[in-house]
C-alpha cells in the first residue's frame, strides 16, 4: 500500500511508517534510559549506549514475536537489551510498561507529523493570502447549494480559505505546545517497580524527550489522543473544504479555477494528464486531498470509541488506535503537501470569473433592486415587481434591467415612483453589491497577520 | 423518540428538542432586530417588539412549509414578521440568510446544553475528588487487558477518573468561551443588502446575543460546529470510560464497586431492578451512560464529514449537521446528568477488594520479588526463579509466599542469597508497593484545585 | 426536531417515532399473548383481550419509569397489564425479557419502513427507466472527476441509476422477506420460565407477527440489525448517487437538469424558491436527499460498533442502537420519498446538454480520431499529432476539427496518411463514439423487467 | 506499519499489501488482454505475452508517477507494455480506464481474502460446534448487562457463536458468488474506444478472471463494494463478540475460559506472557481480534460515505476507498485467523464455571421458585414472597433455599399452600430451570450441519 498508493496518500516530509514507528519507540526507550541515568539508577553511560544502540535499522521487528505479546514492544525491548553490554542490559525498559512506550512514540510521531503540516499549511495560508490580496477586487458570483446567489469577490473566497487555514493550524500549534507528554507509568499507572523515584525519572524522561510531564500517568484517559486526532481532523476538514471547491470551479462549464502545473522533464506524463483523454486536465491535488481527507471522519469515529479504555489498560481499544492514529498522521500530512503545492500555483481565470457572473443576466442582483425599489413602493409592492421581472427576464433569456427598463408597465411604475434608470442599472452592478466583503477580507488579513502565523 | 427513550438519553436539564431549537432560532432573529434598531436602520422599539414577538409557543413549526425550502427559517421568519406590527416587520429577517440563523442558533444551544453539562460533570468531578481522597489507601488490584496485574489503589482509580473529568470541563469551558460565535453574513457571505452597515450589525448582533464576533462570517468554514462537537466529544469519551470501569467492577464475581440507589417512593420498582428476575442489581445509570456515549463517535464522523461544504453554502454537507448535533448535545448532556448521580452515591465494597487481591495468591507482587532477588542473584536468575514459583503458585494454588519460603530448592537458594523470609514477606505486602500512587493522587488533587474547577 | 426539520428529514408514509415504537413494542406484547393463548398456557380469548388494549394510544412512556429500568419494557409491560382483567394480566410479558420485545418490534418497525421505502423506489425506478428509455438517445458529455470526458448519453445515465435503484430494491426486499425474525429468548435466552414450552410459543409467537422463526434467540447476535441497516444503508447510497448528480448537473453553468416543480397553491412560496433572491431556483429535493443520506455512515458504524455485545445482554452496546436504527429508518425513508417525487418530475434539458457538447468543442472525441489516426501511423505518432493539436485548440479555442483540418502541417500529414476529411469529421462526431451505451440501456431495462421489480 | 503491527493485523494467509495490490492490477490487465486476443482484436498470442509479462516482481510503483495521475495505473500499463513487444504493447489497457482496472483487481482482491477467512471461520465454527456438543450440560451462569441473571449452559453459549459464524460465512459465501464482477467500461463507462466489440470484450474478460459480468459498468454504483465491505464487517462483528465473550470469561474472578497455549520452542516467551508481571496469562488471541475488528465500523463508515460517487467517476470518493477497503480485508482476515486458532484450543473450566453458578446462592432461580409459588399463591403474592426472601439472601449471605425454608413466616406460607420443600428445591436446583437450552443447542447443530458449511 505504502508504495502503490503512497504518491496520493504518503506525500509529506515525514514518513510515517514502519520505521518510523520503530525509531520513535527506540526514542522512547532511549529517553528513558538517559533518565534513569540522570536519576542515578542504572550506571553513568547507560544513556549514552542505549541511545547510540538505539537506532531503527539495527531492528528487525520480525524478530519481535509480536503475535505471542500482543504488541511488538517486549520484543523490541529484548532486542534493544541484547544490543548492549550486559551491564547496561538492566538499564533497558526499566519500570517501563509497554504502553509507556508506545504511547510516547505516539506523541513523538505527532510532534513530526505536526511540525511538517504546520510547514505545509504555513505556506498554503501565504499562498491563500496572497490570492485573497490580488483577488481583492476580482467578482465572481458566489454559489449557495450550487446555484448561483450574489455577487462576492475571489479574494473573500480566498480570504475564507485563509482564515479557516489559520484556525487549522492554530489548533494543531495548541496541541504541539500543550498536549504532547510523555507516558510513563508501568504496569498499572503506579511506577512500583521504582519505588519512590518513579516521578523523578518521569519528569527526567519528558525533560530527554521534549514532553510535556502529564499530571499522571495517562494509559486510560485518551484525551491526548483524540486532541491530536480532531487537531489533525481540523486540518484535514479545511483542506477538504478547499479541495472541493477547486475541483467545482474547475468544472469546464465553470472554469474559473485550474491547477498550475508543478512542472517536471518535458516527454513525461504531464500533471493531470490522460493517455486516453488528450484534451483532459485533472485537477489532481485537490482530487487527492480528497481522497486523504475523506478516510478522516472514520478514523477519528474509531479514535473516539477507542477512549473507552477499561480499567488500566484496554483490552482491545488500545490496540485499535495504532492504525488509524498513524493513518490519520499520514493522510493529513499527505493532504497538507497536496495543499502547500496547489495553492501557490492556482490559476485564476478573472475573464471566466466576469463571464460566468455576465451570464446570470442580472438577476444576482434583483435582491439589491428590491431593496431599491422597497424604500418607495414598500417591500411587498418590490418584491412582486421584482419577481415578476425576474421570471420574466429568466424564461425570456433577456437582460434583468432590459425587463425593467423596457416593458412598460415596470418601467412606468418605476418612474411614476420617482425612480431614474440609472439608479437602476446603479443597483444592477455588481461591484456596487459587495457589502462588508472589503472589510472581510482586510479583517482576514490582519488576523493572519496578527496570530504570529503571517 | 423523546419520549419513549428519553428516560435514557435525553436526561438533563436542557431540553434539546423542537422547543428549543425553536426558541434559539426566533432568539437570533430577535438578537438582530435590536441590532439593527442599536444600528438605526430599523424602526425604534422594533428590536423590543420582534422579541416580545419572538416566543416558540407562538409558532407551529407545521406551518413553515419546509419541504419547500428545505430549512425552516424562511417560514419561521414569515410567521414571525406577521406577529409584528406592519411597520416592524421590515426589521424581521433583514440582511440575513437561513443560515444565518439557524448557525446562530446552533450556538445558544451548545450554550445552554454546555452550561447544563459542566454542572454536571462539576458534580461528577467533586465525587470523583471525594472518592480519591477518602480511598487514596484502598488497596486493590489492578487490572490490565482484563487480567490482574499488580495493586493500585481506589484512590488512583478515582483521581485518574478526576483528571479526565477536569479536562473534559476544561475543553467545554474554553470552547463555550472562545468558539461560540454569531452568524452574520447575508446570501453569500458578504452582506450586501446592508452595503456598509453589515459589520456594525454584526457586531451589534453579536453582542445582544453574547456572542463572540468572528473575523468574517463562517458559513463555510465549520470549525466552531466542530471543535463544539469534539469538546462534547470529549466529555463523552471521558464518561464512557468511567461508565464502563464501573460496568466492570460491579460484576458480581469482581463486586467492587455497585450503583447506590437513588431513591424515590416505595413500593415501586426500584433502580436496576428486574421484575422477572428479584436479585438483580443492574448497573442501570452505567448502562445508560454507554449506551449515550456510544452513540458519540458515529454522530461526530458525520459532523467531520459535514465540514466539507461547498463554495457560499454548502447542498446536503449543511443540512447533514442538524441532526446529528442536536443528538451529540443531548446525549452528552444525558450521560453527564447519569454521571452527576452515579458517582456521588458510589457505593464503594472495600472488603471486596481486599478479598480479591488476597484470591491473587500473591502472584501481582511478582515483580517486586524478582526486584528483591535480582539484586542479589542478576535479573535473569531472578527471573527464572520467580517465574518457576510463579507457575508452581498458580497451579497448585498455594501462595507465592508458601512456595518460596516452603519449596526447599527455592528457600535453599534464597537463603544462600542472604535474603531472609522477612524481606520475602515484605516484597510480597501489596501495600508496599504503590509506587507513586500517593504523589499521583496528590497530584491529581492539586491540579482539580488549582485548576479553577475545584 | 421531528417537527421542525421533520419536512426534510422525516417525510414518507411510516412516521417513525414515539407513537410507532410504544405501537411496535406493544404489537410484540399482543402477539406474545396470541401465542400463549394459542400455546393453551394462558386462558382462552387472553390473547384477544390483551391485544385489545395494546393500543398505542392508551399508554404514556411517562410513566414507564424508563430511568430506573434502562429500557421502556418493564413499564410498558406493567401498564398493560393494568390495561386487562386480573385474570388475564398473567398473560402479559410471560416468559418474556425486555430485549424479546424491543428487538420484536424493530423488525416490525423495519417491516413497515422497508415496505413504504420500497414503494417509493420502485416509483423512482419506474421514472428512472422512463428516462432511459426517453433519453436512449440524448447525447450529453460524461464527466469524471468533475471534468468533461467523452460523450455518454443521459438515457445511459439513467439505466445506471435504475440499475442502482433495483439492486438497492433487491436488498431490501429480500431483507424483508428472509431476516425479519422474532426475538423471544427469555432472561437469558433459555425461556426457562417456560419449560418445554418455548419453542412452541416463540413458533407461534413469530407465525401470530408474521415474522420468521430463528434457529435460536438472537439476543447477542446482532446480524439482523446490521443486514437491516445495511440494506437500508445501499439504498442510501444510491439515492445520494442520484441527488449528487441532481445537483451538480444542476448547477447554473451547466443547467442540464432541473427539479420540477411539485406544485402547491398559488401564492405561497414556491419548492426551491428564496424570498431574499427572486430568481433562485434551489435544488430542494436533491438537497434534501443528501442531507438524509449524508447522515448514515455514521448511524452505520454505531449500529456496526454496536454489534460487539457482552455475554448473555449487551451493557451499552444494545442500548445504543435504538435511536441511530429508528434514525437509520427515517432518513433512508426520507430520502427515499424525496427520490420518488423528484425523478418523475425531473426536467431535461436537452439543448442544454448539447450546447455543453458543442462547447467542448470535439476535444472528448480525440480519443477517437487518435485511433483512427493510429491505424496508419501507429499509436505513439498518432497519439502525439492528437494531443498538440487538442493542445491548440483548447488553448486557442478553435475547434478540434479546424486545428486538424487547417493547420497546414497537420493537415498535410493526414492526407499523406490517407486520412480523409471525412474520416476524421466523421471520428469527431460524438453519435459515433458511443460504444455500448444502447447495448447498456437495453440490459440495465431487460435487468429491471426480469428482476420482479419492473 | 505492516512488519511493526503485522503480528496483530495483518495475520491470515493472504498478504493484502503492496504486492497483492499490484499482482491484481496486473491480473486484471493480463485479463483484459487475453479476453482482447479472444475477441480477435489483438494478434494471436498477445493475451499470453502480456500475461507472462503481468508479474509483480517485474515492477516497481515507485516509477508510476502516481503523484502525476493520481492513481497508479497509468504508469502501470506504460509500465507493462514496455515490457512486452512492439506489438504486442497495443494489447495492454486498450479499452480499459484506470477505474477498470482498479475495481477489477478489489474484486480479485476480494476473492482471495474471502475464501482465506471462509476457511479460518470455517475451523472456528467446527471448534464452536465441538463446543456445543461437548459442554452442552455444563451449567454455568448465564450474564446480562454483566450481572449474573439465570443458569445457561456453556454449550448453548458455543452454539450462539456457532450461528452467528455460520451466518457470517454464509454472508461471505454469497457475496462471493454473486457479487464480484468484473469492471470493464472505459473512460466513461461507454467502452466507446471499442466501438462495438465491448460488451463481448467484456464478456470474455469476465470469463477469463472468473468474475461476474454485471448488467453494465458499475463505476459509480458501489453497491458492490458495500455488499463485499459489509459482509467483512458481518464477519468482524461475530468475532468481535466472541472475543468479547472469552475477555469477560477470562477474567481472574471469573476463570471460566482461557485461551490455550498454542506452544511454541521453549525458552521462547509464551502468549500471553509478561516479561514484567511472570503470573500474568493475558488473552493475546481475543484481545488481538477486538483489536482488528474494533477498526471495521469507522472504516465501514468511510466506504459507505465513499458511495456517493459523481457523475462518471467520482473526484475523491473513488480514491477514499482503496485504503479502507484494503484494510477492512486485511483486518477481517487478521481477525478469523486469530479466532482459527483461539476456538479450537479454548480452555474450558467447568469447575470454575460450577463454583460461579453455586456462589449466586440460588438467586438466580428466584425466578423459577416464584414461578412454583404462583400457582397457588397468585403472581403478586409469590412474587412479594420471594422478593423479600431474596433480599434476605443477599445481604445476610444465606443460600435463597435457607431462607425460604428456614425462616418461619416463609416456611409456614408455603406449608400452608401446600408447597413441600422438596418441591422448593427442585424449583432452586438450575438444571431442572434451562428451557429450551438442549432444543437451541440441537437446532444450531442442525443448522450447521444442514447449511453446506458443517
Amino acid at each position: 500500500m505504502e508504495a502503490v498508493f503512497g504518491g496520493v496518500f504518503g506525500r509529506g516530509d515525514v514518513a510515517v511508517g514502519d520505521m518510523a514507528w520503530l525509531q520513535a519507540m527506540l526514542d522512547a526507550e532511549a529517553g528513558l534510559a538517559r533518565a534513569l541515568e540522570r536519576a542515578g539508577l542504572v550506571p553513568a553511560g547507560a544513556g549514552q549506549t542505549v541511545t547510540a544502540a538505539a537506532s531503527a535499522a539495527n531492528f528487525d521487528p520480525a524478530t519481535f514475536g509480536i503475535e505471542l505479546t500482543g504488541n511488538p514492544v517486549p520484543g523490541l525491548a529484548r532486542a534493544l537489551a541484547r544490543q548492549v553490554p550486559a551491564a547496561v542490559a538492566g538499564a533497558v525498559h526499566r519500570g517501563a510498561t509497554s504502553q509507556d512506550i508506545i504511547d510516547t512514540a505516539m506523541m513523538l510521531l505527532a510532534r513530526q507529523v505536526i511540525s511538517a503540516t504546520l510547514a505545509d499549511l504555513a505556506q498554503a495560508a501565504e499562498a491563500a493570502a496572497g490570492l485573497a490580496v490580488r483577488h481583492r477586487g476580482t467578482i465572481m458570483i458566489g454559489r449557495t447549494l450550487l446555484q448561483q446567489a450574489v455577487p462576492v469577490t475571489f479574494g473573500l473566497v480566498a480570504a475564507g480559505w485563509l482564515t479557516a487555514l489559520d484556525e487549522a493550524r492554530g489548533g494543531l500549534a495548541s496541541v504541539r505546545a500543550t498536549r504532547l507528554a510523555v507516558q510513563f507509568g508501568g504496569a498499572a499507572g503506579t511506577l512500583a517497580s521504582l519505588g519512590a523515584d518513579g516521578p523523578r525519572v518521569a519528569a527526567l524522561m519528558a525533560e530527554e524527550l521534549g514532553l510535556a510531564l502529564p499530571v499522571l500517568p495517562w494509559h486510560t484517559d485518551r484525551l491526548r489522543i483524540l486532541d491530536i486526532s480532531t487537531s489533525l481532523a481540523r486540518a484535514s476538514a479545511v483542506l477538504g473544504k478547499i479541495a472541493r471547491d477547486i475541483t467545482l470551479l474547475a468544472q469546464n462549464e465553470i472554469g474559473e479555477l485550474r491547477e498550475g502545473d508543478p512542472g517536471g522533464p518535458p516527454g513525461e506524463i504531464r500533471r493531470g494528464g490522460s493517455s486516453a483523454m488528450p484534451h483532459k486536465r485533472n485537477p489532481v491535488a485537490a482530487v487527492a486531498m480528497l481522497g486523504c481527507t475523506r478516510q478522516v471522519p472514520g478514523l477519528l469515529a474509531t479514535l473516539a470509541a477507542s477512549a473507552e479504555h477499561e480499567q488500566q489498560r484496554a483490552a482491545g481499544a488500545w490496540h485499535a488506535e495504532w492504525e488509524p492514529y498513524t493513518a490519520l498522521l499520514r493522510l493529513t500530512q499527505s493532504a497538507a503537501t497536496w495543499g502547500a503545492e496547489l495553492l501557490p500555483g492556482l490559476v485564476v481565470d478573472t475573464p471566466r470569473m466576469a463571464a460566468n457572473l455576465a451570464a446570470t443576466e442580472g438577476l444576482p442582483l434583483a435582491e439589491h433592486v428590491t431593496a431599491l425599489i422597497s424604500g418607495v413602493l414598500g417591500a411587498p409592492r418590490a418584491h412582486d415587481l421584482v419577481a415578476r421581472a425576474s421570471e420574466r427576464a429568466a424564461s425570456s433569456g433577456l437582460l434583468l434591467r432590459d425587463v425593467l427598463l423596457g416593458l412598460p408597465e415596470l418601467a412606468d411604475t418605476l418612474a411614476a415612483a420617482g425612480i431614474t434608470p440609472e439608479q437602476v442599472e446603479a443597483a444592477l452592478e455588481p461591484a456596487g453589491y459587495l457589502g462588508a466583503t472589503q472589510v472581510f477580507i482586510d479583517a482576514a488579513l490582519a488576523a493572519h497577520g496578527g496570530s504570529g502565523h503571517g
